[in-house]
């Protein structure tokens, strides 16, 4: 679950500032997402990045799941549905906190008028109380964008599916229909070359004196370029970084 | 386009009574379908079958497909969006119709309760300005049911796909996520065997005295019998009929 905290981190430590346009937007959002609840019987999640906290819509497959909704929405003071997250399979929750870090860096290339036009979607296995397996296929999409580009609101669908043929992982450009599968996206250049070196050197455990001395640079950068990479790829600790680059092919 | 003439009949001619819940409920299947367009880029249209209205949304998809969005909601005094059926290329718009036929006669196999549960789901090819053919996944929900079962709101969605591997066309159970192929739907039961009979002396060109001669019955009794078939396959005239028979493998 580390990657979750970086995925925190990134979501939490957005600058939100004061301008408050989506705040007046939100109840069109909670609407929306309780559209899609009531209309494709998904369970809708709406996460307020800014105030932490989710506005969670249980249509008709919750109770498919075995979940407790006694009422239709919850709000919940945390940008993480935990009782959601129980369901899901711990290697697809693993997979999925991956998944939504590599949309992520994928959206940060493009321009923020341009965010609200992708979307992840995946296919998770959920686990109900009496422990059968459900496919389910869940799409993330990042609904209020502030002017400075800060991800405001995010919506996460889940739909009972049973296509068991076509689980690969993609982002979908919504205006086009385009899809580009998650595996090409390219993480490569999200950190630099000489930053690859010195993963490549903490993954062999030295420490930042021996790196320093290995490629004759002063310890002083060695540790600069090493917050570098934690702030890159949203690790708190070198460890996770390490994990996280290899799991991006980084090194 | 015979069949879009049928499904008129059907979907017009039901029985709304004066039981006006769903009106107060029609700004809200508003603002979902307003959602659907400007969440993920769909063309949605949410049909009011009593008032004989369409509410057009227009999300990113309608400037790819060259289409005149000045305003991102239009109003129209139809349940048909003639501006969106022009783009679907005609032999699909043909299929489309069929599909929609076969729908309601599964939809019309549950319990009102259950009518929401259902939504169906095909794949289309629209033509853009240039000419330009796109893949386009459209969806039917009949979201507004009144208490008599009478279908009030039927949401089409459409959203641009490049799916070119899945287009077959299906019926959703959206609480479980089962999928039940279109072609699979048996309509064999949708008329009685002693009107197959009927409908085959018809097509094969016999006038009902002919046919009454044929089986031993009264003309008045084939008149009852064309009466009824005409009913149950929503034709206007045995032309019709005995097309929408062979269509659906029932002669």
């Amino acid at each position: 679950m580390d990657v979750k905290n970086e995925l925190n981190d990134k979501f939490l430590s957005q600058d939100f500032g004061n301008n408050d346009r989506i705040s007046e937007n939100l109840n069109s959002y909670r609407l929306f997402a309780s559209g899609y609840a009531r209309i494709e019987n998904a369970i809708a999640v709406l996460s307020d990045l800014k105030e932490r906290k989710s506005y969670i819509y249980y249509g008709g497959m919750a109770q498919t799941l075995g979940m407790d909704t006694k009422s239709q929405c919850r709000c919940v003071d945390s940008i993480w549905e935990d009782e959601i997250f129980r369901c899901i399979s711990p290697r697809d929750m693993e997979r999925k906190h991956l998944e939504e870090l590599k949309f992520i860096h994928f959206i940060r290339t493009k321009t923020k008028q341009d965010y609200s036009n992708y979307y992840l979607s995946s296919v998770l296995t959920m686990i109900d109380r009496e422990c059968h397996r459900h496919l389910v296929r869940h799409r993330v999409f990042y609904v209020g964008i502030q002017p400075n580009g800060s991800i405001r609101l995010a919506l996460c669908l889940y739909n009972l599916t049973d296509d068991k043929s076509d689980t690969k992982s993609y982002i979908c450009e919504s205006v086009s229909g385009k899809v580009l599968p998650l595996e090409q996206h390219n993480c490569n250049d999200l950190v630099s070359k000489r930053e690859k070196e010195i993963l490549r050197f903490i993954d062999e455990g030295m420490l930042s004196k021996e790196i320093s001395e290995s490629l004759s640079i002063s310890i002083h950068t060695v540790n600069r370029h090493r917050q570098n990479i934690l702030l890159k790829l949203c690790a708190s600790n070198s460890i996770e970084a390490c994990r996280i680059a290899k799991q991006l092919n980084l090194i």
